[in-house]
């Protein structure tokens, strides 16, 4: 929507020339793409790979706001996110098919901004966009993405192999994303009153980028082959370090005890909750948006990640019984809660 | 939306609550699912088969309309079209990932009518449901699916194996669906006016049915083994005989002559057509979501369909320079028009 050029109805060019137009550039990058999009389906072949599958589902004013998320890091950031629950399976994502529901107030040239984002995240992680659907809406942008990926028989990591005295590790920071949000949302509502004002955004570029543009961990998989560590179980992070760490206690019926103190945050991150006075570890345990990797490894494998700056040990895990406690900085133990998705918020 | 028992609201389930209640009953029915709903992804396992996939997107209001649209046979419907999209293929659907968007107008028992629509459909066609998202939206209700399935190397048939002189086929009949749906808005444009009319649908129990819950060709698919016919090309029919029709042709690079006096329709489409002034070629040319099957044969298979009541043979293949035609009853040829999708209609 940033771009004042010329603007294309898509009623004008119709579903197929819009489909002609959004897939046209597309250049087949994997063996395990046989045929892509252009068929009723397309057909893919992993030989004697395990596939995994994955589906998310973004909608307009719940999940993004096309006041401040510009639409191309919008369409890299809704592949991202999908691609990052393949990363938290140990697995190389492969394809993807996108689904899009637009209203009229959509140019082509917005659509097609959006799918340069997706184009440009499908060439970053080395992944083939094969299919998916365009469509109308009333109202607003949905986006719809599933993703296919490869893994050996028997790599894949499940959020069930948690075991008592595993560590609990977790890549990069936390609440950075949601820290990013709280400042987007601030100046949104500072242009809404005025809107001569320039946006106050300088020296919070790590934490707008981690709302904006995440990435997705493929690096942590490539280093867990590299460093021969097989996490005993993973799970990504996109709802808040809160509700994950409950996801793997539970999966693999175990507690664990979370440092309060060894929560990795970004110097960002601590600064815009102050400003904004905000606890900064509400925004590590419940912000989410992260997608780093939560993963617990056996103790026999500490000598190996010890040293290594992408990762930080926060906890351990523990017996079913004594169930999932954040231990503060003063040293007590208080019961982990997990803030789900809340309808209508 | 139909029963007037008690509804809870979606938020007092939350989201994780809400996922636990539409999935707990679920059974893997396939080899190939090794593992289902409950993780980051699913993982399945096709060993030396390929992998057919395919997405399709539904919005209220533009794909379905929840007067007359009960939530259990939307939610069948939605798996349907996808299946067909792979049947279409020649290959056999094997697993579903669903994701929804839902307004805050829907209770915890009208998701859970929709799911039992879904499961129904699953159940019916031998699918495992593997994972999704269920997430919010500002208003009404989306449907995104994906669909995976399987078939053996080199059997997979595309839209673009058509040769000339090969024999133009469709399954079933056409138009119902279209004027299954005629017959609703009328019925739900006097309801407006006067709620207590009861409304008019005696004797169309065919053509509603094909609206509200339509079928995938599962069984042509098992014919074509059993008769040992390979098509040379195939397509469902979603969108209209006539955008299809132009698909097959374009992306065979062939023309074809259609007959107007071949195309099957119903005696209750040919009915409603009439009760609605509506030409029925139109209806069958360009209604679409009759999920039938449109394939061409080599001459050399006629003997093996020519008695079939589950094939009409309809035209048949021409070089591209001679277009995609129908010939009327009265003989003469004119160029076949798409109409696909149009924005905002």
């Amino acid at each position: 929507m940033s771009k004042k050029t010329e603007q294309t109805s898509i009623s004008e060019l119709g579903e197929f020339g819009l489909i002609d137009r959004i897939t046209k550039d597309i250049k087949v990058k994997n063996s395990s793409t046989v045929k892509g999009v252009g068929d009723d389906a397309a057909i893919l072949d992993f030989k004697e790979k395990q596939v995994v599958v994955s589906s998310d589902l973004l909608t307009e004013g719940v999940h993004f706001n096309l006041m401040y998320a510009p639409l191309k890091h919008l369409g890299y950031k809704a592949v991202v996110v999908n691609l990052s629950d393949i990363y938290a399976m140990n697995a190389e994502p492969k394809q993807i098919t996108v689904s899009i529901a637009i209203s009229s107030k959509f140019s082509v040239e917005a659509i097609e901004e959006l799918y340069s984002g997706i184009h440009l995240a499908c060439e970053t992680y080395g992944v083939d966009l094969v299919g998916g659907d365009t469509t109308s809406s009333l109202t607003g942008l949905t986006i719809s993405i599933t993703v296919l990926g490869e893994v050996k028989k028997d790599d894949a990591i499940l959020r069930s192999g948690a075991k008592p005295n595993d560590l609990l590790c977790v890549t990069g920071d936390l609440g950075g994303a949601y820290m990013g949000l709280q400042l987007l949302e601030r100046e949104n509502e500072v242009f809404k009153v005025n809107p001569d004002l320039q946006p106050q955004l300088a020296g919070y570029d790590y934490i707008l980028e981690r709302q904006l543009k995440p990435e997705a961990r493929k690096d942590i998989v490539e280093a867990f082959r590299k460093m021969e560590i097989k996490p005993t179980s993973m799970i990504d992070i996109s709802d808040g370090l809160s509700s994950e760490i409950k996801h793997l206690c539970k999966n693999s019926n175990v507690g664990c005890n979370l440092f309060e103190e060894k929560i990795p945050m970004d110097e960002q991150t601590k600064a815009m909750a102050e400003e904004l006075n905000i606890n900064p570890l509400v925004a590590a345990l419940n912000g989410g948006e992260d997608y780093e990797l939560l993963f617990t490894i056996s103790l026999d494998d500490y000598e190996k990640i010890k040293n290594d700056p992408d990762f930080t040990i926060i906890g351990h895990i523990t017996e079913a019984s004594e169930g999932a406690n954040l231990v503060t900085a003063a040293g007590s133990a208080i019961p982990l809660e997990a803030q789900g998705w809340n309808h209508g918020k």
